[in-house]
């Protein structure tokens, strides 16, 4: 049986972290609304008896779990990318959902004031926003996650464990995006977070996901998704 | 052995959504930081094995587990507030996770662009990114909460299944909070979400619940706080 992903066709998004996931398993799912561009996802989330508020959300037979979060935690164990124990799987959680913090803070540099909004429409405020996420956020973040992989008694080469768990693929991705998006400011940071980097490189060298980074099913970044190259609030 | 929970003082905050589980549990726990002002919460924060990146967190014996989903999620089927099986506890998890999007939300009304600086320094800021959160997100938020009470096939009383669990706590105080912060602009919202207001009703009526609130052990809503009643963004 497999996997149906539901998320916007044309971005990485917030769709990106369930997607490594899958492509690092090797797990059989298709990529619904890349096939029908998001029709079968506006009915269904509007639909049955577990209604997701927003995109993405996962179906496996009769069940469909929205919330990266929720995906990845339900997901996880059947995918062999979690740990065993309730402990560390709330450990595992706790992470995730800091990097999922990470990624809202990023979302809210170039939409901080109007939701529904252009970014052109914000930019002095995309701008003040901006400024405190370079100078205090992406540096708060990524020292934390060095402090994870440092503390880590299996050793620093996964945030869990000795095992490649999610959220070594959304702290992958997160570093991709924000090396896209900021790639000043982040490059001021990465030097100082060895650990963090040596991971980025470790998850990019993954056969699976070497080989879905280089395939047509990567979608490249744009500024329509979450991060975003606008140069004028990088520096 | 009990629950030690870390968490800011002086507000309700994020902490008070594990608060509100520990007490409809009956459970035994400390809440630390009231008693020694945060101290030990910020000399363990930087420590330890499992470092949270902020507050709240939750100690049990020798596992600390911080983030407010991955602590409920954790402590949900300890405290019986949670249902049997994966595929439920991942719906009871989106539930969560949907509303800590709200709860996000609220917060950005008063601080849109800049996290670290006054509610003072960023008034037109926030007056603009309030009026969007109340002509839009409000509304949508809780009417997807109402769908999720309309179409339990348990019925309406709780959000999964036939039993309270630790999202019904949350949805509880998510109303609560927003009726504080914006009475004017829940009020427009709550008549069109009944299953929601009876929730809300149901919960408070709860002896557990009903005597927390009216222990001195809930900290009132205040303007530390994530819901903040600031007049001038209601309307």
């Amino acid at each position: 049986m497999a996997y149906e992903l539901f998320y916007w066709p044309g971005i990485q998004g917030r769709g990106e972290f369930v997607r490594l996931a899958l492509e690092a398993a090797g797990a059989d799912y298709v990529d619904v609304s890349r096939q029908d561009d998001g029709a079968a996802m506006m009915r269904l989330m509007k639909s049955g008896r577990t209604p997701s508020f927003a995109p993405p959300f996962l179906r496996l037979g009769d069940r469909t779990v929205g919330q990266v979060a929720a995906i990845l935690a339900w997901i996880g164990p059947q995918l062999g990318l979690a740990p065993n124990g309730d402990s560390d799987r709330a450990w595992l959680n706790q992470i995730q959902l800091t990097l999922a913090d990470l990624v809202a803070e990023t979302h809210d540099t170039h939409h901080p004031v109007d939701l529904m909004a252009y970014y052109d429409d914000q930019k002095p405020e995309a701008a003040r926003r901006a400024q405190g996420f370079r100078d205090h956020r992406i540096n708060k973040f990524l020292n934390w996650a060095e402090q994870v992989l440092a503390r880590n008694p299996a050793g620093p080469h996964w945030l869990v464990g000795d095992r490649l768990t999610y959220a070594d693929l959304s702290l992958f991705q997160v570093v991709e995006g924000l090396r896209y998006a900021f790639p000043t400011a982040t490059a001021r940071v990465t030097g100082d977070t060895p650990h963090v980097a040596a991971l980025r490189d470790r998850v990019a060298a993954l056969p699976r996901i070497q080989g879905y980074l280089n395939s047509s099913r990567r979608i490249p970044f744009n500024e329509d998704g979450i991060f975003r190259r606008y140069p004028e609030l990088d520096g």
